[in-house]
């Protein structure tokens, strides 16, 4: 009796240790389902990133250029603005962005919150203002309870109003990515091409930039670092973080841009110049490594890069309350000169 | 045992009798719930109602101008289109415009199938072109599988696009509103203030065309019927039925417009000229009836008004799949005079 038990055990323990999947230590590391813990703050947060009245033509919203549907992003070289006016950089995806150190190409606004209040504030984006957006907001009688529920007053502010976009932000992430399956020890979740292109991926030095959770945005870099960067050599080429800093050595240094989801987030580049990811690993190599793929590299790496495709956010669309008779009207017009910037 | 079983009959009997409410009979109908029978075309229907890259520059999709989180319209006097185009009419809200005997205000399209292949090829609206639009879908195979699995091939065409897009229109209805609830016998679901606005409603005459289940959508009426309305009188006025039909007599004859949920989609009439509906109601009277309101009367009839709002459908929002190699580019250029239809 004593020894049919040791045997259960002991295979019970073999069973176990065959199915529980032996977690990699890799220089990238998955992405964690998020928990809410303040649900009346994101449901808050997420009619605020679909209101278009936060836009002075009342047709902007912050999912206008950061689409959850596709990609997080537009999928446009630049963002489409008020009047028309097309933005100077490339939209980064939101999904996952809360692994950015710092948020904008240029990190100048240090997280999710105070990156919401500046496409609603820039003339060439949502071409309002924060007191106008506030005031919009507050001449409805249900955007003042939501308020008022979740921090205590039914006076809208711009900071609440950023802290809540923030909050959804923060939620969406996108995980269970074929990689991030083979990262918790699932042998069969990559192929044998996508190993090899993982394996490049690292062998050649993407690696060094692109890593920790979200493949990217723990670092500035210059781009351009072993050889020039075409894109840099042509008047009103985006400068970078030297923009923030105005330290010479900030010339052309961007922020790492997030590698997850990346086959969702064409054209790529902060100038949206490339439009393929086979083009855009040997962009990268060239100007970056000083290296040259070949084709059959280069294809790896983009076998490997479609592995970061993770579960995009389930949404319910939110119902939007109406205007009321003292909501500001949407204001269509365009003044001749908008300034623009990214 | 027999006497005790007929008493529970009788009470069950009494207790139906007691919470059955009685339907009334109305010139304005409820509007009954949607049961999908081909849950794949309206969901294929969904992604393209939602799918941005319909448009020319990849950025407006059918949501844009009717956006189903707010009014099912858009909210401004007129719709942006390519390259911030404003356009000439004042967008209609989707909801229930199945009960529309035709749409578009002119009512050139005769149904919603007909109307969802105007504004992708229109160069004010959408600017793309119906061989853009399906040469785009056709380059990513998520979208050639699933219209193989709807319309059984996988060659894309203009016309299932169409169909599917009106499959998904044909959902999007607004059940339930408290004036159903009073339609349908529940007595407490309007207050006196509005029961009243009722009884105006209908004795000044206005029932005469908002009937049915959608409160309007079911005739063609002149507007400024009785007395010349304005907004007629300028250069450049919309014509109505008349540049369909170019009978004199439908020169300002306009489909009469749904009131279902009219409390969401200000601004109002084809113009979008009127922002709150004590005014329109009172201009209402005024052109169509010859009759001037007092402010009581418009107040009680906006009190009724609102009671049209139903419940909007809850939409989970559809993940839609990457471009790829082979997808056409979203072209962002405006030509220097597109030209521009409602």
């Amino acid at each position: 009796m004593k020894h049919a038990l040791g045997s259960a055990i002991l295979i019970s323990s073999v069973a176990l240790s065959m199915t529980a999947a032996k977690p990699r230590s890799e220089p990238i590391t998955p992405i964690e389902a998020v928990k809410v813990t303040n649900p009346a703050k994101v449901s808050l947060g997420t009619m605020l990133y679909f209101e278009p009245r936060l836009s002075k033509s009342g047709s902007i919203s912050c999912n206008s250029c950061h689409n959850l549907m596709t990609s997080g992003a537009d999928n446009l070289p630049s963002s489409i603005g008020h009047g028309w006016q097309l933005g100077p950089i490339n939209s980064p995806t939101v999904f996952n962005s809360k692994y950015n150190l710092a948020q904008f190409w240029d990190g100048r606004a240090k997280d999710l919150s105070e990156q919401a209040g500046g496409p609603i504030a820039n003339p060439g984006e949502m071409g309002s203002t924060h007191e106008l957006a506030t005031e919009t907001l507050q001449s409805i009688p249900e955007y003042r309870a939501l308020f008022k529920k979740v921090y205590g007053t039914d006076k809208v502010n711009i900071a609440n109003v950023q802290d809540a976009i923030a909050a959804f932000e923060e939620t969406l992430v996108t995980p269970n990515s074929r990689f991030d399956q083979w990262l918790k020890g699932s042998d069969k979740a990559l192929t044998a091409t996508e190993l090899r292109g993982y394996e490049t991926f690292k062998n050649k030095g993407c690696v060094a930039c692109h890593s920790g959770p979200g493949v990217g945005g723990g670092m500035y870099q210059k781009f351009g670092l072993v050889k020039p960067y075409a894109g840099n050599d042509h008047p009103g080429a985006q400068v970078g973080r030297f923009a923030v800093t105005k330290n010479e050595t900030d010339k052309f240094v961007f922020k790492v841009p997030l590698l997850r989801n990346i086959e969702l987030t064409a054209p790529y580049f902060h100038d949206g110049s490339h439009w393929t990811l086979e083009e855009t690993v040997k962009t990268m190599a060239n100007v970056q490594l000083g290296q040259t793929l070949t084709d059959a590299e280069a294809g790896d790496i983009v076998a490997f890069l479609k592995t970061l495709t993770g579960e995009r956010p389930k949404i319910s669309m939110p119902l939007l309350p109406p205007s009321t008779n003292t909501t500001p009207h949407p204001d269509l017009t365009v003044a001749p000169k908008a300034a623009t910037s990214g």
